[in-house]
């Protein structure tokens, strides 16, 4: 298959859509599962396959580090080495580059950092970004972009988005002499031949940067585009306004994707101005502190008041630690720290994300969004604020 | 469902039996994996039963320390407050208690003890370990018996073992007056009302002690019989002589239970000699730490020799990891610390285990232990001796 997005049905603002990709096809709107290191922290891909994960994440720079992209190629690519079947995101390595702070120094041509695992230097520039992911074989490869720290000032925000442009063309540059096979230098192996790209706005908070940025991406020209630069510490308000300020500036029959969002609030109202993917570890780090998402609201299953409490974690949820545990026993387990509390946690939270994002895109198909967004609204804006 | 034992066919001294419990049969000669705290660490209930995992054993001690046994009968016993729906096995507390060292003393009466978890004094006797076992409302339950460290001397293991059956009587008293309703003091919850209790053989390495505690464990009576204190230290030479002395001393209708035991070879070792039941930390252990058993030996994942290897841990194996996962993934998982490999890990090793269980069973059916015998002691005498 190759690459290819359709819009199915809107509803208002939010977009049903249908990702055609070489591993297979993901329903959007989509939360993509992150899978740092090739595996989605505590679960097996038939786990993720079973909550219906039709995409994950996995992370550049990670990979890259260890084992290594050459290896992974060698290997015949990400799927082939960790035996995930359906469609892979990875992003460009940058985001956990720029986050190493004073081990990483920005240049023109790329960002210089030391390893974080062997203090080891390299450097990340937008033509190894597209080299790494070459290897890697995701079905979606991302663009090396600038990663401000957030709040920055509007000065830092404009010569940030003007170096991400300049990134995105090369990157624009590289990916398609490599696909054309016009690529110099030693070969690079594309172990997913019909491989996208994607560009990735940014701009901080600032709404003329973010159009001068979006401008500037899509004149380069992806298969889709990416919000960068948002949940980094901004209220939730502030993220809702760029995205709806952006969003419709993207091109309307390419996918959108929030990168890094978010809380189940965020993604009803991102979806609601039209973003089709997101990304997030909320949901299975959370699970790893013991924090669960429910269709009522947030619980902390460390908390007293479930120590012989028979009820699942969310009465209504179908997935197997539902079905199967009680509040009081995943208690027991979180709190004598066996790994098996990690596991059942990360299962229902994922699930909960994933039943979520079907609750989105049944809403949409039967035109019923808003009403599905205000309840998310009231159950999430309650929960958060307490 | 009562509890009964039916010895279905022999092969040799090897025994193929159906051993039924209150939630379910038991096909033996059969492995327990190992659920400490109530779960088998790192795996899901419907992982084991997946595995073909008939029971699983739990820890008296642990549970009893944290929720706390008084807890887990108000909800209903440790099937209902775990979920686990098959035959489960306690210990009786007793082996973790002594492995306290110096925080624990040994009285007639029982054994005094401080919690590993926050110091509070306990003292565990042969009647209170009766009555945590039936609140826990496991399948079998074991009697309290003292555990010599080894080496001992003759002279303390004869002391011992005389301890060991005065306690064995006295928790027998206390067992059957539960169970007939004519035990005195507050109310004991019987969650499991048909549970069974087995007694163990003590006496250590010496064969004239071993006979003397398996006549006395013999005379108070029980529906199961088991040998402790092996498997310590000792030469596996030494434990399989005791055994071999030991098993045709046990009344030939009931089962026969060595406790804490083993490797594959000696479960082939002791099933020769006339064993039923096994339990082990080994193979859920040894994944955590990176070792996998293999039908050509034992595979430490982490060696660089995986580092591009394609092949799965174990290529006569179709357990999920085996069947999805190379050893160059697993490598990589185990190497990054993920969670996964714990989980990817233990999964295999319970299935090789479980297999090994079921090939023993086969073996007998057809009459072929011996040769199967000869395959396993020669692939882990090679491997244990690397």
């Amino acid at each position: 298959m190759t690459f290819g997005f359709e819009v199915i049905r809107t509803d208002a603002g939010a977009r049903r859509g249908l990702l055609t990709t070489p591993h297979g096809r993901v329903q959007t709107p989509a939360f993509m599962p992150v899978g740092t290191q090739g595996t989605v922290k505590a679960l097996t891909h038939r786990q993720l396959e079973e909550a219906g994960a039709d995409i994950i994440l996995a992370n550049t720079y990670h990979l890259s580090m260890r084992p290594g992209d050459a290896l992974i190629a060698r290997r015949g690519g990400l799927h082939r080495f960790g035996g995930w079947r359906r469609p892979l995101l990875t992003d460009s390595g940058g985001y956990q580059v720029f986050s190493l702070a004073d081990r990483r120094r920005v240049r023109e041509d790329g960002v210089e950092f030391r390893s974080h695992l062997d203090g080891s230097l390299h450097v990340l520039t937008p033509e190894s970004a597209v080299d790494i992911q070459a290897r890697l074989g995701s079905d979606i490869s991302m663009v090396l972009d600038e990663c401000l720290p957030y709040p920055a000032t509007h000065g830092q925000a404009r010569a940030s988005i003007d170096l991400t442009a300049r990134w995105a063309r090369r990157a624009r540059d590289r990916f398609l002499a490599l696909r054309d096979g016009f690529a110099g230098g030693p070969p690079v192996p594309l172990t997913t031949p019909d491989q996208a790209q994607f560009g990735i706005v940014q701009g901080g908070v600032f709404a003329d940067l973010r159009r001068a940025s979006a401008e500037a991406t899509r004149a380069v020209g992806f298969e889709g585009y990416a919000i960068g630069g948002l949940s980094v510490g901004e209220p939730a308000e502030v993220m809702y306004e760029v995205v709806e300020a952006i969003a419709p500036a993207l091109p309307a029959d390419r996918p959108r994707y929030l990168m890094g969002v978010g809380t189940p609030a965020d993604l009803v109202e991102a979806v609601a101005r039209g973003i089709d993917l997101f990304d997030c570890v909320m949901p299975t780090r959370n699970a790893r502190n013991g924090q669960l998402f429910t269709r009522t609201g947030r619980l902390n299953i460390k908390n007293a008041a479930y120590v012989e409490d028979d009820r699942p974690p969310d009465e209504g949820c179908g997935c197997y630690t539902c079905r199967t545990h009680s509040r009081a026993y995943l208690r027991h387990l979180f709190v004598a720290g066996e790994i098996t509390a990690a596991v059942l946690n990360s299962l229902h939270n994922i699930q909960f994300y994933l039943d979520t994002m079907r609750g989105i895109r049944d809403a949409i198909e039967f035109g019923r969004f808003e009403s599905f967004r205000q309840s998310v609204r009231q159950i999430w804006s309650r929960s958060l604020s307490s």
